[in-house]
């Protein structure tokens, strides 16, 4: 029985609203992962987007492609926020839908090099508010199918990540959190590292796309910052999403990065506040999903002192692409 | 029965000369490993030796001690060169007798900060010539035991690393390699990428040990040469030694640093040798394994054009200290 509103959504499933949507994410996201470990093991043909250093592959087309027609013959109502089909010119707002945002394969680039950093990606928000609404193209495997889009600033009231499925696909490990429930990983509990000292912490971060010698110039300033405040290490390791999962995980303390996007980072911070950590944007106040930077720590003191010594690049916005 | 020499030790083990060695490291290995992944769920007591990000922990030392002592006990005529005893005054020098080159633990920032990448690793190499030898004390495990040593250049003829022995205690994977024999991880031949143009490389480095301003500066002037070139990215995952097993491994296309010691460098290179990959110095010429500098790749084309990118960071040499 297809439910036809998300009132009756809630009514149909019960134990909570969307434990179906959270369990369909888990199977895809498992999925995935099995299309992308196989594809590892064979040739593949690699195209350039925004540079080139900003790769994409055929795999992630297809597993794009399996995880949103899976998710729109299930729940025909929600809408979709997927890396590719941005990429190819879908416009990337939230609506007051919910609305799933995907990364098919976050750490295209240590895909190409069989580098086994390699994550699927799949958050899930919703809005509780009914906004006033524009009618726009979804362009999703070249249909014309309409959704309603509104407004896109993440912070307004009513608007919430209610889970994110994160599955290290070459590790077969499985992260998730759900909004109020916790974050595991293969059902292990997580818990942040409750460090507050710059001096003590291992930071993580990302090159980001933009390659031209000024971002380059900023990017490695900003390293070399955290290196003279004497944080124990620096890693770059080629998976936002990962980075975040370990961050959540105990595994560093804090990670920044300018040019990521919302794909790389919805599903990723539902897991890092339920094991108790802080994302916020990198000016230092509230996260802003579509704004193409974050700063994530187990502490907001960690949190507060990264912010701090950052220079922004900018990377303009996920929604005025 | 226990061989006297090094001839007898070839008479009694039969199909190679250094199988049983070869099989001793691996338990030792995976032993090691155990400790290290039952250590991961504990709290660490955490020192610092050349610098505030050179770290060393209490099973840094039980790892040493453990793989020392066992190996002591069926090899008695062998030598080791062993990370935590040189840090503890211990000389670092090869000698004419087979020689083990020990890290308990690559990663040990990681380690403290449960990064999972953290791996042992275990080399072996002989000289086959006599050479005139001088007395020095070796001072492991506070013991006055007198051990032959002799001069120290790597690069001497007859001297060959003949197995090395890496396990990634976290992910459960051992990488081996054997002169002549090949490498693997478990079980699962391992060769490198063929990867001849930089501008499709992902590239591989860690940040070194010493964080004073003017090593940071090139450091990152050199993380900066290889962006500008457009090599895909550059990771740095916090171990030398298991970034050396990704390349052997096919998963990324070149590695450099300086900084770096012996016991990082002895296995992963008969690894990378063996998996059909290039390891040279810095400077474009032979490697030495005492210059705390390397560039490995899948190619000698790859190698060459990194070497030629690269300012050099003086960081000594691990027989002059």
């Amino acid at each position: 029985m297809k439910p036809s509103s998300e009132e009756e959504e809630e009514a149909v499933w019960g134990v909570g609203p969307w434990d179906e949507c959270f369990e369909v994410a888990v199977q895809l996201a498992l999925r995935a992962g099995q299309i992308i470990r196989k594809a590892l093991t064979e040739e593949k043909r690699v195209s350039t987007k925004t540079s080139a250093a900003d790769l994409v592959t055929e795999t992630d087309h297809r597993v794009e492609d399996l995880i949103v027609s899976e998710l729109q013959k299930r729940f025909p109502s929600h809408r979709f926020i997927a890396e590719e089909a941005t990429a190819s010119g879908a416009k990337c707002v939230l609506t007051h839908s919910p609305t799933w945002i995907i990364d098919p394969i976050d750490g295209t680039c240590n895909f190409v090099h069989r580098f086994p950093t390699v994550a699927v990606s799949i958050g899930f928000a919703v809005h509780q508010e009914l906004l006033a609404i524009s009618m726009r193209t979804w362009p999703y495997q070249g249909s014309q199918r309409l959704y309603e889009l509104s407004h896109s600033s993440w912070d307004l009231k009513g608007r919430q990540l209610e889970f994110g499925v994160i599955h290290h696909c070459t590790e077969e490990r499985l992260y998730t959190g759900r909004r109020g429930q916790g974050a595991f990983c293969n059902g292990q509990r997580l818990r942040v590292s409750r460090e507050t000292d710059l001096s003590k912490a291992l930071v993580l971060t990302e090159i980001g796309p933009k390659r031209d010698p000024d971002t380059l110039k900023v990017f490695l300033s900003n390293m070399e910052r955290l290196l003279h405040a004497k944080a124990h290490g620096v890693r770059v390791i080629g998976s936002s999403t990962l980075a975040l999962c370990y961050l959540a995980s105990g595994a560093a303390d804090a990670y920044y990065q300018f040019g990521l996007h919302c794909w790389d980072l919805a599903a990723a911070t539902v897991i890092i506040r339920e094991a108790g950590g802080t994302v916020i944007d990198t000016s230092g106040g509230p996260l802003d999903l579509m704004s193409c930077r974050v700063v994530a720590a187990g502490t907001r003191e960690m949190a507060a002192l990264i912010a701090q010594a950052l220079q922004t690049i900018n990377y303009g916005r996920d929604d005025e692409k």
